[in-house]
């Protein structure tokens, strides 16, 4: 019995072997950091997860389970990190998805990885480039081998994280956060993701919060030469909050720890959906 | 007790829920067609699972083990298809693999599927472009969703398979299928493998035995425009081997039917490694 693992709502530690995320990559996944209890920006959360299971055009399991799920597997833990994944389910003939498919929930409890607290980040490029696919571009799905050989070669080269470009030269995220730019007028930029990447729920909470407090952001296609002007880069996601790029390609940003103090302190506000009336409504 | 799937030697109907092969698609796999209780062309897929595990350092399992496990699943069965599924078993932290990992092995027994006797196919074009990323091109890994999302338009369409471009606008595969081409000439051409596209065993097999046979045989990039000469078209895979291409975008191949006989009499010869010692060797 797998005290930390929930399948379709029961614990377990193993799935159907013909399950289709294993087979093909064919469901989608979150991480969620868990703070009390409570999953961080679940709002947006939810929202990236119905988004990514329409467009692999798979049903979205309900949210009150997924949330029960949650409860259920952190009801004597306070703190961690909580991986849901929802795949296709069993079956279908080859690649071609069982119709109707029945799709599966696999909710995972993890401890706090040693990354939730990380340094200030000097970021290389990593030699692996993100193939363009705009039919899965964004959708944080099951399909992960460009992340597994980036990270495989920070651990060679004894680095934290690297950041990636596509294929087309534009700069898209780290291995496992997303990337945002401050220039010295203070305008924020983020990369443009939708010929790769991941939009990863705490880059949307950011930018969110960035724009109510009133601070310009925007997102485009990013080169390394229109980084000329950056005096800050901070990188992002769900397990560590935004964390200081200290250098980007070797360019030493002298800003970026200022920002990121003021990135992780808008991603505390309540209006960042921490503690909103949706977080309420399932206690 | 399932009796159809074999995990790390024993019958097994589940896997650990921490597989990477789910989590990442960080694996590989074959689809091998049994007769008689044996693989065909088992040297060559052996061959490539050897390759596709060292290109992402994967330690590749025994072939003593892994034929041990085909006889146990095929010994009550006399045809059909077999999925070979190796993955970089559990654990890691995130997208890093664990050092040292324990790859797992995933051996699965299928009836053969309707399109092992396929018809003629006519290939219209997929809407789906497969992404161009050299670092995986030609490995048979597990982040197949393009391929899922080809087959759903299929489905869609009511047709049998499609071919699919890559991004760039070359001619790589059907949706499950590896192309030849044959010119006025007879001249035998495949396309290029090197940035999209899975190398199958069947093509080399019969790739192989077409030069053997003494036909002029290369792979290339290839265009729609580059096959204003050309007269026939095949497709193959392990399941079916070589399927004539009656039509390819519209344009009717009067030659198909004779060069995919020509071509499936080839696989089926002794030189191209259906009755070797290799296969002896473990009965």
């Amino acid at each position: 019995m797998a005290e930390h693992i929930r399948i379709d709502g029961r614990h377990a530690a193993e799935l159907p072997a013909d399950d289709r995320g294993l087979a093909y990559g064919d469901g989608v996944f979150r991480t969620l950091r868990i703070e009390s209890g409570q999953p961080i920006g679940w709002d947006e959360h939810w929202r990236r997860l119905q988004h990514d299971c329409a467009a692999l055009d798979i049903a979205t399991p309900g949210e009150a389970e997924i949330r029960a799920d949650i409860r259920a597997l952190f009801a004597t833990r306070s703190d961690g990190v909580c991986k849901v994944m929802v795949t296709r389910g069993s079956g279908g003939r080859g690649y071609m998805p069982p119709v109707p498919a029945a799709p599966r929930r696999i909710v995972v409890a993890h401890a706090l990885p040693a990354h939730a607290n990380a340094e200030p980040l000097a970021l290389a490029r990593s030699s692996i480039e993100l193939a363009v696919q705009p039919r899965l571009a964004g959708i944080k799905h099951l399909n992960r081998l460009e992340q597994v050989l980036a990270r495989s070669e920070c651990d060679a080269r004894g680095v934290a994280d690297t950041w990636m470009a596509d294929s087309q030269g534009f700069i898209i995220a780290t291995t496992m956060r997303n990337l945002f730019f401050v220039d010295a007028n203070g305008c924020w930029l983020t990369p443009r993701l939708t010929r790769a990447g991941i939009i990863g729920a705490t880059r949307q909470r950011l930018w969110r919060a960035l724009a109510q407090a009133g601070r310009p952001v925007r997102e485009n296609d990013i080169r390394l030469s229109a980084l000329i002007d950056c005096r800050a880069a901070i990188a992002c996601n769900s397990v560590g909050g935004a964390v200081a790029v200290s250098h980007f390609e070797g360019r030493a940003l002298p800003d970026s720890h200022a920002q990121a103090q003021y990135a992780q302190q808008l991603l505390r506000q309540p209006s960042a959906g921490n503690t909103g009336s949706d977080d309420r409504k399932y206690r």
